[in-house]
């Protein structure tokens, strides 16, 4: 790490490339000789318009969308979205939710408000949400308006190893913590959305990857900003967009795709995940709760079983020039969110630090 | 102006003072020491609590906002708010609409999805938006829930000239495009709301400033990102705010401060609003079809009365360095937007031109 720059591990908002970082610096005072920063510019404008279209394209191009789907940057996050998804899709009001984490279970309270039918197809909140539940587990309602699940979760640190087969019925995934982590197969879902601030861009802009013939079904109360009919004829500039956010994905996806695209995110990824995992397998110093078939590439949580030792390993850990390794208040311990941005030797040296500190305080 | 920027005339998103973006072309590799970009830093991290801490305590500071307000930011821009107002406010559902110009028209026709009863109380459509109503030709019903306006509209070029007597029914005003470009007596208001993309900050905040009374009568399908109460007892942290738009809204409520304050800004807004107010009422070569009190200070429009060489205007006045005069699609003609970061120099570099275009044209 250059510039004095600290190994983030932030849950979100998180590291971006640095490269990313100092293309925008560069950029700040004046976007390509546009005599203006990218701030500045009118949304209408043609070299705005540029931006925007070239962010839109790489989506489809990294993320290999077929052209029957639309990707919207829309405004509220992934939180606004838990509204947005049932105003726009619960046509009958009985989407099925996966509760298997915190957010899901957000979603899924605040589908409620719109969707009086909306029922949990299976709740992991007993287990303490370690695991992701198998397909057999899902009480799926063949006539659900859509299942919606959370990929991955970032608080207790548990992925979806498997697209869940839903039949005839769309699926809607929350991908907050794991966009453009690896290959998706976008066909086998109808909405994909997630907040940016985790591997996309700063916070403010959220994406939504949209079957287009799943739209047209807005509820009237819908806020237009949030009618994804309305936001995909509009090219997403009903109203004033998220503009700096957008070209910051623009950045993210041009150095993506630099880097040999989401096939070469996935292997960096996984080597990254696995030296972590494989060290906490090889300690019982450290607890890593998560069942195996269940962890997550870019949230790794584990614990020492005990608070003040995990206390001292945080504040340690911050001495050593790491930050954000504090689990979610839920959880308690420790949490190392290794997101793209992330490099291997941020991953090797947090071992090192573990390693440094078990030997200590075994 | 330096680096090859150019005077940008845009209406929004629009220029930012120099010494903003300076900083944060300073600051975008490493925050005051912290090790990371304002953009990657979690939104519960002390050092962005700090910032966001900082930001609001400027807005109550310049703005001179008491207590019993609260300063929220928000998510979906002032179109996003057309929904959330009636949302968090419109109990009985008749609230009362100003028709001043497009943005109040689209903010009365929102409203309507949530307050059957919503009335518009005065409608200019039918004189193309030239002024403001006078009090007198306003309908208000004493019972509505609260009166709504649009203090500057920035697509017609005219500005609310006094403040509404509403009696004890409440004052909502969208002040998007006039907010911090002079001092405000914020107590005559119940509600205030601003897009940040004029004078605050990036597109991407929105900010609410709400009387603490109000609060707590959010209809129940208000989007939970969007009820205000929540969002007060949140601070606005409910989930991740757009957090480098707020620290961008920051650094401009500091060099506000700096360069004198509100009385200062409106100081250098008049001077430069009557530099080219007062070229516009010397000549007959340009029409100004605002009527003289219902001029806006910060949205200057003007026509030639010829669509052709309006359009000859807008072209030779891009290669002369200055960027998006043409006015809006639905009035036609030449706009110039001249917020608070417009140098006075801009101006007299935009009177010359239009002297010269006069010259050679007419």
């Amino acid at each position: 790490m250059t510039e004095n720059r600290i190994y983030n591990f932030s849950a979100g908002p998180s590291m971006l490339a640095e490269s990313v970082l100092k293309k925008a610096q560069e950029q700040m005072m004046n976007y390509e000789g546009s005599g203006m920063s990218v701030m500045e510019m009118s949304h209408r404008s043609k070299v705005y318009d540029k931006i925007i279209k070239d962010a839109e394209r790489l989506f489809h191009e990294v993320m290999n969308i077929p052209d029957d789907y639309q990707v919207l940057f829309l405004a509220g996050g992934a939180t606004g979205m838990f509204a947005a998804i049932p105003m726009n899709l619960a046509v009958k009001g009985n989407p099925d939710y996966c509760v298997t984490g915190n957010f899901s279970g957000g979603a899924f309270k605040e589908a409620k408000k719109y969707a009086p039918d909306a029922r949990a197809a299976v709740d992991c909140t007993d287990e303490n949400f370690v695991r992701i539940p198998s397909q057999s587990e899902l009480k799926l309602n063949p006539e659900a308006d859509y299942v919606h699940i959370c990929e991955n979760n970032t608080i207790f640190g548990t992925k979806w190893g498997y697209v869940p087969e839903t039949g005839n019925v769309p699926l809607v995934s929350d991908m907050s913590s794991c966009i453009l982590s690896e290959p998706v197969d976008v066909t086998k879902y109808d909405v994909i959305y997630a907040g940016a601030q985790k591997n996309i861009a700063p916070a403010g802009v959220t994406i939504v990857i949209v079957k287009k013939s799943l739209l047209g079904n807005a509820k009237p109360y819908t806020p237009k900003i949030w009618n994804f009919k309305t936001e995909t004829e509009k090219e997403s500039m009903l109203n004033t967009p998220p503009c700096y956010s957008i070209y910051i994905a623009k950045l993210v996806l041009e150095w993506i795709q630099e880097t040999g695209g989401l096939e070469a995110m996935r292997k960096r990824n996984q080597e990254k995940a696995k030296l972590l995992y494989d060290y906490l397998d090889t300690t019982d110093f450290y607890k890593a709760p998560v069942e195996k078939d269940s962890r997550s590439m870019m949230n790794v949580v584990f614990r020492t079983g005990n608070d003040d030792l995990d206390a001292k390993f945080v504040k340690e850990s911050q001495a050593a020039g790491m930050s954000n390794l504090k689990g979610h208040r839920l959880t308690g311990g420790m949490r190392a969110s290794i997101y793209n941005a992330m490099p291997k030797e941020g991953v090797e040296y947090l071992i090192d630090f573990m390693k440094k500190f078990e030997a200590e305080n075994k």
